[in-house]
């Protein structure tokens, strides 16, 4: 049986592409509308697996995203890095010049600002989604309005693209996700020869000098390399934080698992969130 | 010469709220469209200071600001913490059974999720800011359409509260800097006896095992309290990133100079946002 991978988005969008990557071309994506949505799709079993963006290299972490990995019990299988090319894109027929309106999702808009100042005859339009600003375009066309997408969005819906790689910056990269529901059988992936691991987990710190300082000593004394740290409000308790963290090492390793026990002494609250191959 | 401290919205935005407290009630708040806007206005001298949202207790940071506080050369002179109540305000007349569409912005959109939840007849709205969600639907009054905004935002566009204090959490507060040019005559506000201060600062770390480490034990080795680390994205470098950090303490003391010192040594990059009395 195919696996059903869920992302949020309409066909075509970038986390379609990182399904394609995570779970393989024989994989099927399913759309979702939201983010909880697709927690919620392999959390009741619907489907077997998720592609999620955690974070952007010019707009930063999705925090909705982490705050959702907190709220549901899955695990993070793998993770890939998806270069993000956004084009101007319209209905087949339409010229440029005519172009007084561009929909997209709000950090697509944000990350072709130059292309705004540029053109400051277009009106740049908030809409939920970059392939289903496309879509939209396509199905009620004015005539003057085009959308920023994928170039595989643009194929999907038979768009044309009227300027390639618009965005202002082409160090755009977004990184994803593969969850999956946890199992009890193996909780971690095997520990292969050459392959490098990473270790996502999430952790809340007593609240005293130091204690940040406390829980990261855990790793630096141990020399593991910390690739990424987020902190989020802690929920009931207004300027209290949640650390979300990710390092280069596998859990069965031992530097890894005595690091982990050090921060469980020191860390009011710490869970695993998933132990996969380092990404490209 | 009252002070014109802009802001980011409407008439009635949070943001005026903040305005108000931080400089002052004869200060005259000036609406912005954009928080690039606000930073602009300040630096041209159109301004002289500017109320900002930095952070809230439930949707965290407000990352497009920090990333302008290094853009721009302002000084963080204050802060100060405004509780956030989100109230469905509709013009006189419209009845609640009548509201279909609730217009508002996206943060406040979703801090009242239950709301949503219990009334799945009501659709929400995107909107670009609250107290304009306010003025539009009393402007082009469709008689089903409300918004969720401040107590002050309906009082000033003649509307009314249909129901009040819809946000979920109770516990929800945004704080806001005040921001002001760098002045070359004074950079740190007076030493006062018994105020308590705060120091909020930019670094990068070279990137290699133990680099923030490194930096915080600047700070853990002199006691010194942090209370927000924030990381950003560095652009142009993907997967490394900058921080943001407030710590308790003046730069004139002696600990907070030395941590500085220390700082400097093992950090790329570093720059001080601004040394400003703890707010309330």
């Amino acid at each position: 049986m195919k696996r059903r991978i869920s992302f949020q988005g309409e066909p075509g969008a970038f986390s379609q592409v990182a399904a394609y990557r995570l779970a393989g071309a024989d994989c099927v994506p399913i759309p979702m509308q939201s983010f909880e949505d697709v927690f919620l799709s392999v959390q009741n079993g619907k489907c077997q697996g998720a592609a999620i963006p955690i974070e952007n290299t010019l707009h930063g972490s999705v925090h909705e995203n982490y705050d959702l990995l907190l709220k549901y019990d899955l695990t993070i299988r793998g993770e890939t890095l998806v270069r993000i090319v956004h084009n101007l894109i319209a209905p087949p027929g339409v010229r440029f010049a005519q172009i007084q309106r561009v929909y997209s999702h709000p950090v697509a808009l944000n990350q072709c600002r130059r292309f705004f100042e540029e053109n400051p005859q277009i009106e740049k339009t908030v809409y939920y989604d970059t392939a289903g600003s496309v879509k939209m375009v396509m199905e009620t066309p004015p005539g003057n309005a085009g959308a920023i997408a994928s170039a595989e969005a643009s194929r999907i819906y038979g768009a044309r693209i009227l300027k390639k790689s618009i965005e202002d910056d082409r160090a755009n990269y977004t990184r994803f996700f593969l969850l999956e529901k946890p199992k009890s059988r193996t909780r971690t992936p095997e520990l292969q020869g050459a392959s490098r691991f990473k270790t996502s987990l999430v952790f809340s710190t007593r609240n005293m000098p130091g204690a940040l300082f406390r829980s990261l000593s855990a790793f630096a004394l141990r020399d593991l390399n910390l690739t990424k740290i987020e902190s989020r409000p802690l929920r009931g308790k207004p300027w209290e934080y949640l650390f979300y963290l990710d390092f280069i090492g596998h859990l069965e390793e031992t530097a890894p698992r005595n690091a982990l026990g050090h921060l469980a002494e020191v860390a009011d609250m710490l869970r695993i969130l998933g132990c996969y191959p380092v990404g490209r």
